[in-house]
């Protein structure tokens, strides 16, 4: 059994508490801790069982019982308390990204050298069913060399402008996922990008000085070529799905509805939307991920999402920056 | 080079001429009879190469240079010419079925005794793509032994009253069809026929004395078992699809559409609706069911279609009319 | 909150027990009883938070503080021990089927008249989200007048020989949720059932009396056929699927499997099988009756499967039974 | 009914010589040239009925009687032979690509100035069932504004080196359909090009001086983003499919196969592989474009596919050849 301590009470942490709860029985989540706590979630964490509930996340970080930590905070505090909990000697799963600073990410890098922590990123597609069968399939040699990967991840709505000022933009915020399935489908690093992206979907997010839509082709080390193309709005849905095409074959996913009710009318034959969103989609994968997470604490495994695959995505966002900004390829070594 | 006389110019009879024209090389249509021979069809057989257009279907019989012929002419006289043109020493391609009375069908068993002369009957569906795989694939062992055979077959649109009439019911008129499917897939004869049916479409089929909705299960000779589902009015199109389930697996086929197309928005996921009816559905195998009985023909070879498989569905058909008639399931012995 | 005692420690109790720990907040197992209670399921019992675990039922029925209770025992003894709880005052969830002798279920609807008491019967394939969204589509009006529904219900591996002995036959054990389901999608009673059915899976199976795959067509009373395929073998897994087919279109679903993934080589393109059996596929339907069933308890609704539907798929597959042994259509007023 | 003319017996040319005689009942093949005309290519034509067999294209251009001629040649003859058959007053239809060279195919633009001919360029997906329906459901506004545009384009098995070394190169040769289709589906020009590419199938494509994997994205002129992957070898088969995102939801289509029969079984739900080439594949859209270009010539409309549809994916095919040279996006204005 896993003592553990959330630190951040909005929507991703109330997810992983809700998975716990259900679904990880080796794990006990004896603390939470949030600034901003309010009296509703205090009450509906007192209602799941969850001892401490507290608005300063330092109680966590100083409870000896506690022997990891879920970081669920601002992507501006990521690091300094994923350093915080390692120096006291906590593992740690953190939300992605971990910075938006590759120096900050370092820093957490350095903390944990020499130590025998488990650092988990919060790249939950990885444990989805279906991009997990696609990896595994690719892996077992389904499809020989992959030759071209090619990535689908579009929003059912975009962000309003205020949080995209924030975002950090569309290729740290949203892409991250998309480089970091790159890497986990090709089985190895980026080594250039190419963006070609627009404003196509609101001129707003073109005033906060972002894009929405993008095509972005990546040429990876073991010479496969990646092609992820996103957009911040789909009105049918949350599309997410990959292939993978190699020298013995192909392999690819579709999108999971609700029902696979199929209506054959004078209309034409209807079957149902994507399912919405994440929370929709993706329930399932975050749960995964945690018990993930829990089992290599507890058999002291490797995680399967590890500090190296939080640095990388970040990287790759970097250097899709910079070649919009420049318009050219751009090799993952320029920003290293 | 087989020499052929076309007796019947209605729609299945063009349909024939057009299929010969374009993917037959090795026929050549000489003569073309029909009693209500239109002044536009004689011009349009003209056109389409063939050098005997007439009223009178003897000039076809008496022709010594016609090898054979193709009946396309109304039910009631598919067994008199039948055995006028073998009798003439020509081959015979007859339409479905050749007769309601299964006397007539072995007046023509009786004039075929002795002779080497081919008689094909016109069970298209046989030769259509999907239905051939489906076939093929049971035939080749892939579903071990057929235990479970459902077949779906609905007409977009019900026939007029006056149709129904003088059609010889559904049975014979539809069904006819899915008990020669039956016996296609399963390798043998039916044992067994119990019929639910009832009049849901259309009133005026009932005054007319048929039905329009009908479960129909059989009973193999091998033990398979066989349900057809008909129905005469189906909104999204013509719905022909069939399901092969048996100790090692399960085959089934689906129904073909103009394009493959998928639309996905706010309403949903939408694929075009199967093609129209049988004229768009059944195309390649109506040209396919002639160059196999060219080919009959020219090589010598057992048509795939033969007499007894024109008989066999004749006495299905009588067996399911007295399933409805005394409300019980018959045995294919209390009709031959 | 509702306070629950579970009789029966099978799999099913356990599978009812999970559901409850992890998906049902408003639900608390109290007690857990079943005269072979093992040391383990004791233990297990314990680590889900259950208070009382004991061999003695009545423990459970003598409890004041049980609100409901969950049968989950043998077949056998569904009827009494419903009669019991129900004398008790308390709500009760029946697996199905209630009993195989009607007058015992008969017993059970006198013990509930004119108790405000709940009573629900296992179908759980109702609460399937496939199943469900079926239903809902027809209920809907999406298919207009249901004409023709298709339901095929096959399990992966037959039953052993000593447990088909047992079962009640293949109509009362597994064809049940058939007939269950036949009533829910087309929304009324069946008035008349013929059965084809034979042994074609396993020669014990016909030693123990039983027949192992069957096609039964029923005619609803609101004029729609319905026609259920099973077979107790299917190589490919776990086959659970229907289709309704009405005057303004049709409506089907599929199985579903463990991911979506598709292999395109040079052998073709492979998806994977549906889940393997029901504990895979119908986790989420067990788990929605059970909260259905809490949420009726909890908020005094009607059960969405109430003892009449438990009453009616035993008089179905009575009816069956008796079409099986006298070769011909039988009407349920026979057999009420 | 229009007299027709075709220079070039090899594979294509007798493609269209059978589409002419099985499909297009208003064109009339009198002529067929080919500098190396075999004799049983001779014979194969008078059986098929036409006229004049001759090693000398003159003949074609300098009959009175024939109205259009079709240009089968080798690609290097494209150009003149155009303009020979343009200042004998012929309509032309010409295979792809009109010339390597843009400089010579303005030579044939400005032949055609000032003449009311028809000129047809070979581009035949674009009457592809599936493509026209993906084309035209966007022309219809069915999804909005197009914003990402995949195609992807795959053959099944790699060209010779011999052959490489002369096809002007993969985009020249193979992509320059899909640059076609690009326009196409987007109803606008491309502004700018980049390509990553790669020898991935064969090494001695790569020392021919050629590549045989690629990645291509495309800036349109009215912003939607294109993106093509090639792969000269695909080991599943002819895979070709294209999919259009846009403001108001999303079209897709996808390969076709022999037949749509679905196997079941142990290993897993099996369907066939897509039609292998574009032989199986395009025959119909072989059909329909001589049809649509007979249409065009016989009624006095526009061709679909004109000569300025023939010039630009020409010059797409240079910015691709620039964009790998110098590795960077290149604008079409830099190659115009």
């Amino acid at each position: 059994m896993v003592t553990v301590g959330i630190i951040g009470a909005g929507r991703i942490g109330k997810v992983h508490i809700e998975s716990i709860t259900n679904y990880v029985p080796n794990a006990r989540i004896k603390a939470l801790a949030d600034p901003f706590m309010s009296e509703d979630t205090a009450k509906w964490a007192k209602e799941h069982g969850i001892e401490v509930v507290t608005k300063d996340h330092k109680e966590i970080i100083n409870d000896p019982e506690i022997q990891a930590v879920l970081i669920c905070s601002s992507t501006d505090t990521h690091a300094p308390i994923s350093i915080e909990a390692i120096n006291a000697g906590k593992h740690v799963f953190c939300e992605k990204p971990i910075d938006h600073d590759v120096d900050k990410i370092h820093q957490v890098i350095d903390a944990l050298k020499g130590k025998n922590l488990k650092y988990q990123v919060g790249f939950n597609r990885r444990f989805d069913h279906n991009f997990k069968a696609l990896h595994d399939a690719v892996a077992a040699g389904k499809v020989g060399d992959p030759q071209i990967i090619k990535i689908t991840s579009r929003d059912p709505e975009p962000p309003s402008p205020a949080y995209v000022a924030v975002s950090g933009g569309m290729f740290m915020d949203m892409t991250i996922h998309d480089f970091d399935m790159a890497r986990f489908l090709a089985g190895c690093d980026a080594e250039e990008i190419y963006v070609q992206s627009a404003v196509l979907v609101d001129p707003e997010i073109g005033k906060a000085g972002d894009v929405d839509t993008a095509v972005i082709t990546i040429k990876m080390k073991n010479g496969a070529m990646v092609v992820i193309d996103n957009c911040r709005k789909s009105v049918y849905g949350y599309d997410q799905r990959a292939e993978v095409f190699g020298s013995k074959g192909m392999v690819a996913n579709a999108n999971d509805s609700q029902s696979n009710v199929i209506l054959s009318n004078a209309e034409g034959v209807t079957g149902e939307k994507p399912l919405f969103f994440f929370l929709e989609r993706y329930m399932q994968a975050y749960a995964d991920e945690i018990k993930s997470f829990i089992d290599a604490v507890e058999n002291d495994k490797e995680t399967v999402v590890n500090i190296d695959d939080g640095l990388k995505p970040v990287l790759m966002a970097m250097a899709a920056n910079l070649s919009v900004k420049e318009h050219r390829p751009v090799k993952l070594s320029e920003v290293e």
